[in-house]
């Protein structure tokens, strides 16, 4: 398994804390959308995705020609990894960063991220040069970590002064607080920022991916780009679900939930959480490894994900999605008595 | 314009005779199904499509491990082109066979189809070598035109002794009559062909291709494949638009009116339509270019498909669909006050 969410290898139902899904589920009014539209289907998706970026643009606050869109994230990753002769990571990360840059024969910089899982400057400032793409995940998958906004700035500025790309995956970017990276590098010329209905609004099934770049990025990215990538009920999901309430409402839910969890997994012997932005955490474990956790919890119903498949990380990691109060209560019930007999 | 059903450019509504969509419109109780399953879109699809390639290989009658599935047919075109060096077409076709080739720098052989607009066996021996991939297009598009079944064969023989894919692009498949290229082809080892809901089943909004091919090519292809490049609305669809009855009545349907648009439009002065074994035709025009009548049927509400951006083919043709009777009637109509002034 190299990535979470996958139930369908299990053969029960289960509580899945493998995927870092909103728990509160996707925005209530899509449904009687997709169904009042639903005829739609039956035509081609606009090919130039021109309503599609309307909406996106006016949710990211910027022009609809700073906008491409992807059927999900990960087309967005590989189609940007496609534009570029040479890509530089830190490990751990997203898997396909490393997996779409190995199948397209591009060369391939892996850096380990430092202490406390935070983005070295060192290594940028050695090896960047003229033409690379940079990928930081913000935060990252599967550490949670948010970057600095003074750090964030000056990987932004020397990316720049390289004349290199910096693309800023940041599909859980609404579970975080703090700085908004788009307002924050409107300036730059080089940085895209990476977004999806995928996690935060509940909608991994659907593929809505979308980014900000300048007009020449999105120009030149269009090349790239498949016809119709993106279906019908993305589009349409695209005019309902940016609702500022459900926003809100979700935030606030993450943040209690994910203080809640902090709090009561540093209580639990022999694991130690690290400390996460967003609406999943890493876990360090301390007396046993990955399989043994997971396998104990999977008695239980609980599915959570193994790390050694992350570039980077061992067996001794696991990594967990923040859920409901109701599931996160479940999760910790079941480590208390895995780990504290 | 290089693609059909770009109606979103018109800015006004038209009977669109430039997409060649099942006329019938998608099977009648895909809605209702998607409504009973729609909480199944805030989870993952399976990563490994295990159901949907149940259904699709039943459909295809073929086994499971013999199925690949897309992002729509043309991702399937796509990751098949960025498996092999070198890719044979003959033009008139698909522009994205073209588009795919150049973007990934793949060594380009592109023929003329021959007299009739049929595929030519000549070049074929003449330049296939080890590792090559042919595509066809099996009805072709623009021209409408099935692979006569014993060339088709021998094509099969040829790319296999020359140790060589064979891409049949059959996404038209269901509106012809005759041989079923997976029966007739099941014990070549070399042979890929590609079908979707796109057309057939008046789906081009849900994003549902699929080929048959040798388990070998289908677990290699997998390590080109995008994780959940099938949406979760794409999975449903394929438990219930496989039927029978709406098969064989569109089949029916399409029939009737292939024979009465070429008879009606072979009684039209100025323009000679090409046989069609599909639910298309390409018309050669006499007397006027594409843009003349192109425009002329605009002013009626009528849009067709201008046909100097395929490769191979000049400004004095034109693509319509075959719909239903009544759109049908009113296309002839116009086409007649045009051209018979």
């Amino acid at each position: 398994m190299i990535h979470g969410g996958d139930i369908y290898s299990i053969g029960k139902k289960v509580i899945d804390f493998s995927s870092n899904i909103n728990p509160l589920g996707s925005p209530a009014n899509l449904k009687e959308h997709i169904l009042n539209h639903f005829k739609e289907v039956e035509i081609y998706p606009d090919i130039k995705y021109r309503a599609l970026k309307q909406k996106v643009a006016s949710y990211l606050k910027v022009s609809e020609n700073e906008v491409v869109v992807g059927n999900g994230a990960v087309e967005i990753i590989n189609n940007a990894i496609l534009m570029f002769p040479r890509i530089i990571i830190f490990i751990p990360c997203f898997i396909e960063y490393v997996l779409r840059s190995k199948l397209y024969n591009k060369k391939l910089l892996m850096f380990h991220l430092g202490s406390d899982f935070n983005v070295e400057l060192k290594p940028l400032y050695e090896h960047i040069k003229k033409g690379d793409l940079v990928i930081l995940g913000n935060p990252n998958n599967p550490t949670g970590k948010k970057i600095e906004e003074d750090k964030l700035l000056e990987i932004a500025k020397l990316t720049e002064k390289r004349e290199s790309f910096l693309l800023l995956d940041e599909t859980f970017h609404e579970f975080c607080d703090g700085y908004d990276s788009i307002e924050l590098l409107r300036n730059f010329r080089n940085v895209i920022v990476l977004r999806a209905a995928t996690k935060f609004f509940a909608l991994p099934g659907i593929r809505l991916g979308y980014a900000y770049g300048k007009k020449e990025f999105a120009e030149t990215y269009s090349k790239y780009e498949l016809p119709w990538a993106v279906n019908t009920f993305a589009h349409l999901a695209a005019n309902v679900i940016f609702d500022e309430e459900y926003i809100n409402r979700s935030k606030e839910y993450i943040r209690e939930q994910r203080n809640y969890m902090t709090k009561k997994l540093e209580e639990i012997k022999g694991i130690e959480p690290i400390k996460t932005d967003c609406n999943f955490m890493l876990i360090k474990l301390l007396k046993y490894d990955e399989a043994y956790i997971h396998d104990r919890l999977l008695e239980r119903n609980i599915l959570i994900r193994k790390c050694s498949t992350f570039p980077g990380l061992d067996n001794t990691y696991i990594r967990v999605a923040i859920k409901t109060r109701e599931e996160n209560d479940i999760l910790l019930s079941a480590l208390k008595d895995i780990l504290e007999v």
